[in-house]
């Protein structure tokens, strides 16, 4: 059996009874890296805490070894239980779809263990998660690529009245430049979008369309380490929160559509005071 | 401190270490019956089990009391810690936002406890959250009121190659229409809208409105009792959909956009098989 387990949002504290007790009858822990493990508090001592809690290893498993040993987990899950812990839920932001269709393909039996996912726990800023349209992700610009796709689904989002959550960018054991001229596997720093950065990149492509998606003056939801204790969200336009530092990663932005009554009671709470 | 935990979908081993820690710590424990206390197994001995968990007694507090009574509690929650427990997530498909709003105007500090909602767990179906549009929320008809109001919505979602999640009317504690002449209250057994009915009540207004949103050919995904044990998820035509039956309720229907190879990989596994 693979057990695909969600941890929710914040730290070890999150996972559910029922995921809990999946994991300890497991007999081998893998849990994923490819997004958000710092944001988990798992740089320094997250893991060995998610390990005490569990009372046993866990394996890191970052997308290239997903990837490319997929078979071998799979095996293990054929023959045991095998447990793939997933931070948020198991299919949120970041989905694994992949590896559900593999095991199934192969007769490994899936059971999902459901947590939060950064998509309904920004629910709290109290715009109602059934007026927001299309979801976006905004990528890091580069000199030569800075494309600009989710601009028509945010305007399409504008011109309905609904509000657009933006995923931003995370870049995690990205290979170098220089490594891939070598051939020879050399990984840049990871990088995870800030809502500044996110709001400087989308203001420039306005610029650049001049569609009115939005402007410096549109009301957003900036949010770091949702669900985290150190949770932070501010509600002001572009402009107020190009100037908020959030602090540590993980960031997302949502952009206000037409708000109801209740909605602008909420956000009233998480609103910058002059 | 006021305390609102969202206890996920399944059953009492769905609350997270973090909400159990807080909920223990509580010297009063609230749980909302709005909505989807039946689906949660609460009917029967479900109550009991979350009490035995808890180590305490739970006070169950329906919409009425919530409202009248809001102030009690508010007080309550002032003076010590107070939880108050949800089905699925506080902000998912039911949100809690006019509580959180009332004790902040109050000074009561509240702190939220995140977890699956019916609007992440869908993800299971294979089809990606971040492709689905607005929401909608279809209503019991009566003989004379149909409204169609998520029509429009469908269509917009549908011209854009978007998925659709609808969620299904619940009524519980509705009074009478007995009662209401009578001027003495008393209640209608609760009614859980099936997949069944939501569909013929599509394919009703798509047959007066007549502007091609979906037809009886369209794909769909029927879910009953999402995330608990005896879920069930079928994919298949609204006109295959309508003859299965689908159990007890929570029941949801997911109106299917433009698919992704992935996407249509993972559905694959819930068609029914001829």
């Amino acid at each position: 059996m693979l057990y695909i387990i969600g941890l929710g949002l914040g730290d070890e504290r999150d996972i559910t009874l029922r995921g809990l007790d999946a994991v300890k009858k497991c007999e081998k822990v893998y849990i994923e890296a490819y997004t958000s493990l710092l944001s988990f508090g798992l740089s320094a001592h997250g893991l060995s805490n998610l390990e005490k809690l569990y009372g046993k290893p866990i394996t890191v498993a970052d997308r290239e070894m997903v990837e490319e040993k997929a078979d071998n987990i799979l095996t293990e899950a054929w023959q045991s239980d095998v447990a793939f812990l997933v931070v948020g839920d198991p299919f949120g932001a970041t989905t694994h779809t992949d590896l559900v269709v593999r095991a199934k393909k192969l007769g490994v039996s899936v059971k999902v263990v459901h947590n939060a996912s950064v998509m309904n726990a920004i629910g709290i800023c109290g715009l109602q998660l059934y007026r927001y349209g299309e979801t976006v992700s905004i990528p890091f610009f580069t000199e030569s690529w800075r494309p600009d796709s989710f601009y028509e689904k945010i305007l399409r989002n504008h011109n309905l009245g609904l509000h657009t959550l933006c995923l931003l960018d995370i870049r995690v054991k990205e290979p170098s430049l220089e490594s891939l001229c070598r051939g020879k596997k050399q990984y840049e720093p990871p990088r995870y979008m800030t809502v500044n950065t996110a709001i400087e990149q989308l203001l420039e492509i306005e610029h650049t369309r001049g569609e009115c998606a939005y402007n410096e003056d549109t009301h957003c939801v900036g949010f770091a380490r949702v669900a985290c204790e150190d949770q932070m969200i501010v509600a002001g336009t572009m402009k107020q929160l190009l100037a908020v530092d959030f602090g540590a990663p993980l960031h997302c932005l949502v952009i206000v559509g037409k708000t109801h009554p209740v909605e602008e009671e909420m956000l009233e709470f998480y609103k910058l005071k002059r």
